[in-house]
């Protein structure tokens, strides 16, 4: 008979097993969250290209583990709870999420700005701290949002200060069009970047969202790598408007440096490549 | 020689193997996010009772899915920034959530309050979304935050027009103290519970955290059963005060009901066991 357990944990076969059972379960979340909000079985089995009998059995674990949810009323799948506390606990495990939090705050209060701090994952920046400004208009609260690196100020600000070899892969890859501003010639964008390493922070004038700039700078730790950005966003009347972009550059980069010195980075800032 | 392939999708065995794979890949996340902030494969294996092989495994493959983080420094691991995509995307499609937002920020200004709105997953409220109070002091953001239900407004209002089964399983569940107002006694919650189900709202007097008060009231959706809650948080100086504390379950009341029909429910408030 065949022993399972053995075949399992340590026979290659027994590896690539559980390490593709992984993947599809990444599969259907990943599909629950792109593809649509609920999904029925047979629909999931179509979209990963996987039997429905394999689908149903990933459904029912991840269900039992709180990261999907059945539908009770039409019986197809949504994304569970258990994602929402998992986020948080990233979040909360963050250390660049965590020391910001002060920091943030008093630049949305310092600048009248909302603030936001952002790491680098695959070719977005993705929002782990948002203080919102201060002035109490209606506010989303963008935590978890994702932006294409290129789009922003706070990808420019951690791509400038990244090992080269990022920055190429970068320029070569997709720079999508959000607006009529986005930048889609790795040139001029390689252009800026150099200014933005000369200048000690990023600028963007309406390249994601129509209406909006932001003005951004590098975060760095104790192994003096760019860890994340931070900075400021606003109406491009407000935030590019002189003198206040001076301004506002001025303090935008004046609390990344103390933010990166509170994660152990050394006095002088790193330069690119460094 | 034996076909991978067709065990793994098509036998009994087969299928136990990738329930146990997702399994212990899920084990790996919540020791992660409770256990530590950063552990190495030999503490994995030992926290999860697995092979270290598999936990290697399971743990090179969450890192290609961006679910966990390998640190550069140590080679120990931690949560990765998919968790909180994944989390922001049940967020956005969580149809409570999306539909509270405006009546949130409208409850809050009104309140001078902030402002939770909830779901019951297990024997925790779930925030799931938070309006500030409008008066800008610090406020930390309080999405993916955990409570237990016995302890706060939101869960008392969930469970006491929850089914009557679920009522009496969670009575007869364990009842934390997280202060010395936590309500441990199951007869003097049920008691509780008959009132909120009278009232309308539930009330937290300092239970969860001191110095906090809560009201708030059960939100419903088409099919009549209470889908989370709605509800007020701030100093108990303020919230419980006559006669702040009856207009706030007022308008906490109203706003639930609003939201609710806003999801759907008729008109008439369902009542406990509908």
């Amino acid at each position: 008979m065949l022993d399972i357990g053995t075949l399992f944990s340590n026979t290659e076969s027994g590896l690539q097993m559980l390490v593709q059972s992984v993947r599809r379960a990444s599969a259907i979340l990943r599909e629950l969250s792109h593809g649509g909000p609920r999904l029925g079985v047979t629909e999931l089995a179509d979209r990963i290209g996987v039997a429905k009998p394999t689908v149903h059995a990933l459904l029912r674990t991840l269900e039992a583990e709180g990261l999907v949810a059945q539908d009770s009323e039409t019986g197809k799948y949504r994304l569970g709870p258990g994602l929402l506390q998992l986020g948080n606990a990233y979040l909360d495990t963050h250390e660049l999420r965590t020391r910001s939090l002060t920091w943030a705050d008093s630049l949305a209060k310092r600048s009248g700005e909302a603030v936001w701090v952002a790491v680098l994952t695959g070719d977005h920046v993705l929002v782990v701290h948002h203080a919102f400004r201060p002035e109490g208009s209606l506010q989303i609260h963008e935590v978890g949002a994702s932006i294409p690196w290129s789009t922003c100020a706070l990808g420019k600000a951690i791509v400038a200060f990244g090992p080269a070899a990022d920055r190429d892969r970068l320029l070569a890859g997709e720079l999508p069009v959000l607006t009529g501003t986005s930048i889609t010639d790795p040139a001029e964008l390689a252009a800026q970047l150099d200014q933005v390493a000369t200048t000690g922070y990023g600028v963007e004038d309406q390249e994601s969202t129509l209406g909006d700039a932001g003005i951004a700078a590098p975060v760095f730790d104790r192994s003096a790598e760019v860890v994340g950005a931070i900075g400021v966003v606003g109406p491009v009347e407000r935030v590019l408007a002189d003198p206040a972009r001076q301004e506002l550059a001025v303090m935008v980069r004046e609390t990344a440096r103390m933010l990166s010195r509170d994660l152990g980075a050394a006095r002088t800032p790193a330069r690119r490549g460094a």
